[in-house]
């Protein structure tokens, strides 16, 4: 078991069905037994796995060659030569070397017959290859691998992006190179509609590629949303063009250390093309330093014996100035970032400034919040959320807003990120009504020995009593890589394996994923997969793949 | 302290004197803080620090520019262009790239003046360029700057390898990619003469160009021996031209996944090049599974019920045909690997196969062992340390052999590697007046929150009871990444920065490197360096450097 072996093991294949999955929930146990006992004893077989699991697949053991000079995609349907779809163009492209990767190996011949032609061909029922994906887009497909031949159908562009991530994992080579697929019949579509990854780039600076390369790994396990936590204390990178102070005050280093607004726009068209929705956040009014030295009257000074210390808190709530001042910020966030939906932080802010300073507290006095900080942090929320209400935008706020805020019905989303009992926490936003993503369980920037993946797969999202009604508004989950300790020299290692375990959590029917020892091997041959992509993605435990990462 | 902010800050100089080390051990406190004092209130100053710090460095704020078109190294003494070291030769081909990263540039000129010509002119006590280093050579050297040129003398080419790494980091940017060295005085020497890193290529493959960026890494941190843990349980990937099954039927692969002796000599030669040992361990009598499947009569059968199981466990003991095989593996090895040390091993043996077989135990009988299996493994060692020593290599055992072994006399280096109280057992080791290698506190394969560095520096390998003649049998330390958890993807940020944290303890004064608050913006600093050099360094903690890793 801890021995791979997995890979380059390929041989003669018997004629016989077996499920993508190795489940019994669909054939009987003592089928499946069976089946693996034949099949073991004649020791050839082997069933390429997709990660994360497929709602329904079948595959069977009769299988088709495909060679790059003869392989193609094709439209069909609303999509055709003439009407075709610049999302899928580029998808095919991508997705040519992925399928072989050895191609050209130098002593390809063109010589080909007819029945040596494999074609994969798409249809959508709806064209939108023009738009972004959205919390609503459906990314259902279904995938027909048969006679020689392959069908993907999907409801949207989006669909079909996932749909050929299926396909490439299917194709797989032999001992002598030659590329193969399974008789195979994917139905599938993800258990929750939000599946996120959260990068820091504030605590350190990520560089654009960087970015780009996590984001070809996110697709790779199907994730669909990036958490772009682009500024907090430590450094400011966006570079806004309506206030570039900003930056150039508040970013480590105001050339080579920001995101120009090219860069944003190339990240977010990176993840479109992947079907991967880019949600930014401008977390306030805590995590703000940096905002601080290129918008000098936005931060609350603290005092200390009477006058200010010289050291300044939180976003100040009680200037009509910040409000003016963040409505021209969200306006431009509002129209740079296309997503519906918009992050506005508020989470772990330190009350002590605010109680420090007499401004802050006259204002309590007029407010008439007495001692309570908190409404003054609900107070500031709700004229943000009316900021990005009237921007048309959905927000996300972290739980501690949930927490304190008396007029949750002026709240969208609610991110659950703190640690103990998090699904008694869900629990209490879903009867409020509100949406949740999960984020608590999938902390993976603190470090741990990599075979924790466990931890991570074994994370059920909708095991708290609710109705029906409110599992549904449990929307999704997050990974979360905050940067305190993470750079690009150590991201991808950190964030790969574990973050694929996660995604099989959220997008696979749990009871069709439930152990651990099953998804093993499964991760095992994915993870070869990924290195084989360029993805630096650690190992599980002692083994091998055919194909190591080439680190130099 | 944590925002970085170190890199890129310099500018124009006072002209004086400042320690290295920013050391109150050398100037008084007081004077210290006062010239602090000043030079921040200037706000100009940057002493370069070199990491690990030398025994002795005093630096001025008089500078000297560098400019590529106009640098060169130099002979002198016994060297001379006619006479000179090949391994010199090639490191100032590297350095040059190091010292100048950015050239060339594109808008040089080759105008100059001789007043602007820098030359750093390196003699040597020894020529012994030919050579390899061992566990004797001086690293000792001497390095002055000054005037517009320098100067460093070595005892050994190892030594000058030494001098030339502390030059190259003691060379400095200004913010318009002028290059400037500031006038420094430096005698340094190792306090530690084995200064290890352990790498696995059994638990997982390590392709050679992953090995080979280790080693340019480990001379970064003057470490001076690759421990090299060859072959374990999983596999076997050295190709053996004497046994050649042990590799093509006990490697993951055959053919991918092996060293053959070309891919053993480029490693063994690129070491060389940078003042590095190869000590290669070939661990027995356990730790052994994959040497069974290509040399089958080797293990012990384990039995089950009076039968073989058809498991096995470690080497048989009691055949003849296990020391004529060992005899001549060593033998191989011996010559293949040049280092006059070898590492055998003797760790964590299973007793219960031995148990279990009833030829082993009659064997017991006649040799009147009783039921004390570690007399059976003493006697085995024995027998392998005879089959070395016939070889002139000397041994080194991990610290199994050492706490059952009754005939101690016949051992020589023992490695400490359990956790608890390891002083104790050096303390112990010592005592029996055996030389002793440290590496308990350094096991770097299991991770944890980077900012733990500062759990490898705070080491004291002699704080023990002990006489001064005791405590020089400790030679070393090593830092040990086992590979379970460790490939390709992960082993550069799991390795660095917290193996430099090791290399300062094993290589600097202690008295001069006692605090991790005065070491943290050194390492800082010098993590920024090893980035610049392509180094895959792990961040310390929230900040950033000039360059940042470029990821892809």
């Amino acid at each position: 078991m801890h021995l791979t072996g997995l890979v380059g093991q390929e041989g003669e294949m018997l004629n016989m069905k077996v499920m993508c999955s190795e489940n019994p929930g669909y054939s009987t146990l003592l089928n499946y037994t069976f089946l693996l006992f034949i099949i073991q004893q004649i020791g050839l077989v082997k069933v390429q796995s997709v990660w994360p699991l497929p709602q329904t697949c079948i595959t069977s053991t009769e299988r088709y060659q495909l060679k790059p000079q003869t392989f193609s995609f094709g439209y069909r349907g609303q999509l055709t030569e003439q009407h075709s779809c610049s999302v899928l163009d580029a998808a095919f492209k991508r997705y040519f070397s992925i399928l072989f990767p050895d191609y050209p190996s130098g002593n390809d011949t063109l010589q080909f017959t007819e029945n040596e032609v494999f074609t994969l061909t798409i249809s959508l029922d709806h064209h939108d290859c023009e738009g972004y994906p959205n919390q609503d887009s459906s990314e259902r497909y279904k995938l027909n691998v048969f006679a020689g031949r392959a069908s993907l159908n999907a409801e949207t562009v989006w669909g079909a992006l996932i749909g050929l991530e299926s396909f490439s994992q299917l194709v797989y080579q032999d001992d002598v190179g030659s590329y193969y697929i399974n008789k195979t019949y994917i139905e599938d579509f993800p258990q929750f509609k939000y599946r996120g990854i959260l990068l820091d780039t504030s605590r350190h600076y990520l560089p654009v590629p960087a970015i780009l390369k996590t984001l070809d790994a996110m697709a790779y396990s199907k994730f669909n949303v990036f958490h772009w936590h682009i500024v907090d204390d430590p450094s400011f990178p966006y570079q806004s063009h309506t206030f570039p102070e900003l930056s150039s005050k508040g970013a480590f280093h105001p050339v080579t250390h920001i995101y120009t607004q090219s860069d944003v726009r190339r990240v977010i068209s990176h993840a479109r093309m992947r079907g991967i929705r880019v949600l930014p956040e401008f977390d306030s009014p805590g995590h703000t330093k940096s905002w601080g030295k290129g918008q000098p009257v936005l931060l609350t000074p603290c005092y200390r014996g009477g006058n200010p210390s010289g050291a300044f808190g939180p976003v100040n709530p009680t200037l009509s100035s910040t409000y003016q001042f963040m409505a021209a910020l969200f306006k431009e966030v509002a129209t740079v970032f296309p997503d519906s939906y918009i992050h506005l932080g508020g989470d772990e802010v330190d009350f002590s400034c605010w109680r420090s300073n007499p401004y802050v507290r006259a204002f309590m006095q007029k407010m008439g919040f007495g001692l309570d900080f908190s409404k003054l942090e609900a107070f500031y929320i709700e004229k943000i959320l009316n900021i990005t209400l009237a921007l048309r935008k959905t927000s996300i706020v972290w739980q501690d807003v949930f927490d304190y805020h008396e007029r949750r019905k002026s709240l969208s989303v609610v991110e659950v990120w703190k640690q103990g009992c998090y699904l008694c926490e869900v629990r209490r936003v879903v009867k409020a009504g509100l949406r949740v993503i999960l984020a608590s369980p999938w902390y993976l920037d603190q470090p741990g020995p990599t075979h924790n993946w466990a931890r991570y797969y074994n994370v059920w999202p909708l095991a708290f009593k609710g109705s029906e009604k409110q599992k549904q508004l449990v929307i999704g989950g997050e990974v979360c890589l905050w940067g305190e300790y993470v750079d690009a020299t150590n991201l991808s290692p950190r964030l790969w394996p574990r973050a694929s375990a996660a995604a099989e959590r959220l997008w696979s029917n749990e009871k069709q994923t439930f152990s651990v020892d099953r998804a093993f091997p499964r991760l095992q041959e994915f993870r070869c997969k990924l290195l084989r992509r360029g993805i630096q993605v650690e190992p599980l435990y002692v083994g091998y793949c055919k194909h190591e990462y080439q680190s130099v």
